[in-house]
């Protein structure tokens, strides 16, 4: 049974989520499973869309299919496309996304997507992506919908900086998650590569951390008896998260108590991090 | 296999949703299929939930299922339908939401629901439709479960209303979307009877328009350069949607941050839209 | 084919809750079906989570294996657990929230999974909850992932009290749901218990309820005519409700424009509630 999942901007109470996967099970009947990965992308948020998708779609079997209803009008700066990459495909438009998701692994084939004369629409997740996804999902090849091309639209904003001497990262905040935590753009891998294990200051606002743990709570030695402890809830750290990113957190915030990472740092989308080493 | 949609106005939190799903698989095992259209209906808004099921149902397979659970306790005064139009099924209280449906296509058979006798709850989402539901996704017939009506409650609100020069139209507005996009209840095709392809104008509030775009980006002339079209996002414009109404938005807008429609042009559910033709 | 159910705290946004149902795919192909149960309980509230599994999870059928993602990093304080309970699988951290499950039904087994040194992560729903649940999906047994013990964390808040007397109840409030309506811990059965049929006065900051109906519209009189009646929306009630616990209710209220009991009793989570029985 082929897999469809979705990635949108749609939200989680408008009609669109609900036509699209009519739409799907019309085509395809008995043969299709259709997972929900997000409707609650930030509207017309392509960096927020890819950090989601990048993070959960090499959870799916190989061969899945990944619609991505983000900025999807068609125009003639905005064109369609279905691409492999990893195994697994993507539906989008042309906007970039395409670059994020494609920075680290190549993509094997890029098609711009040539059946609109077929279809006319201002929903083009509807009528272009269920068509091209139900033709995927059948076992249909790439070429049929549409031509290969090789250069795709390139945003190139939220990669972080390294100084000449090699002694500094600037990164930035790339999206603040349901806890409030916030991630930046900084990898465990760049990480790494640039400090060579050496001790470091990592600064963002007022803040400031030496350590980053593997978990969030790292920290904590469990070893004392946990009144020696002192009370854990609040405290903030700085951890690698399961995407393998440089997370700042709160331990157990609730945005909307206590607060959280985001509010109790004041940082926001697009904020800097900055990681000294010495 | 049988597809039974959900739209209700139960959220996204509780535990309502999440029961009738395990009550349906309890009666119907691998004979089903659950689509979720929408949870986030505003509490008890018929006129809403209106607007989601019309504008989704049709993507659905002939013969799909639908649950409205919406102001559906069972009183006198709220009888429980099950109705067949457009070839499907639709089960909801009696409160007016099946004549908002079924203001253009007549539905070819209701029944009040009489099986109440041998349920007994304050949850008749879980307790009466899902019986209802899995009876009719097993093949059952509508007779079987409930007594042939011809008349059902009316809500005629919201409906346009056009002056007796035939040269006005003032209309409301339904519902606000994900994007902060107002959607009015004129239709393409009232707009087309009426306005007979004279100029006109649309006001609503402060904001006027002269052009209603096919698409969000039909404004755009892609032929000049970018940059002596000028910055596109943020620009206003009336368009007829998806759905076939026409709807006042802002072309890439996002609700929480540079604002909507809906904030911008100070618009609201039930205010008025008119069109005034030349 | 087997069912398996999602309660977190993940949110509606993030590439969690997307990320868990590919693993699960990934595992277990076509043998398996996924129902989210909840994604929006508020960040670690163990109670708020226990209310809403416990209050879904048997309308599921027997065997159905629920996941609950809710305060599961797991450390030397915070180990896994995998539980049959009422003829169901639980699978969640032990972190108090089976007490609050196991409080009327004793489990039949409870083990601590014992699978971690193979897995590594800061995303244990991921790693470990999902190979526990793949496990039991395809009829695998407890004692493979885990080793039996008796023993649980245990949280005891949130249980109403009674004088010695026997004449007062007090309670809390447990939950506020998507209409705003107030969820106490004073079941019916303690309620019948306590009371003996006798009158009483049921009293929360300022309101106070002499009567506790069946349904929201109990307090109804239909047989008189509509306008005898005047109004009833907006109108306060108790009630038992669906799940068996007194609530407090504005009849069909909006929470975001006419407000909700919670706001207009001024009530929150952890309030007290008193019952005086004469």
């Amino acid at each position: 049974m082929a897999i469809i999942t979705l990635t949108t901007d749609f939200g989680e109470k408008d009609y669109f989520a609900g036509a699209v996967k009519g739409a799907i099970y019309t085509e395809l009947e008995q043969q299709v499973r259709i997972v929900d990965i997000s409707h609650s992308v930030s509207p017309f948020h392509i960096s927020e869309a890819a950090y989601i998708i990048r993070n959960a779609y090499n959870s799916f079997p190989k061969g899945s299919i990944h619609i991505i209803g983000i900025d999807s009008e068609f125009t003639p700066e905005n064109k369609h496309l279905a691409v492999l990459l990893d195994e697994h495909y993507f539906i989008c438009a042309n906007n970039g996304i395409l670059s994020l998701l494609a920075s680290e692994i190549k993509p094997a084939k890029i098609v711009e997507i040539n059946i609109h004369d077929k279809l006319q629409s201002n929903f083009p997740v509807l009528d272009v992506f269920v068509k091209v996804a139900s033709h995927l999902a059948r076992g249909g090849t790439l070429e049929v919908i549409g031509k290969s091309i090789n250069e795709i639209k390139y945003l190139k904003e939220f990669e972080p900086i390294i100084n000449t001497d090699k002694n500094q990262i600037v990164g930035h905040v790339i999206y603040i998650d349901n806890y409030g935590n916030v991630i930046t753009n900084i990898s465990r891998k760049l990480f790494d590569q640039v400090g060579k294990g050496r001790k470091f200051k990592l600064s963002a606002r007022m803040v400031g951390f030496e350590n980053i743990h593997e978990s969030y709570s790292g920290w904590i030695n469990f070893e004392q008896e946990r009144e020696k402890r002192g009370v854990e809830d609040g405290k903030k750290l700085a951890l690698f998260n399961s995407a393998g990113y440089i997370e700042l957190a709160i331990y157990k915030s609730n945005p909307s108590t206590v607060g959280s990472a985001s509010t109790l740092f004041g940082l926001e989308l697009r904020d800097t991090v900055t990681i000294n080493f010495q």
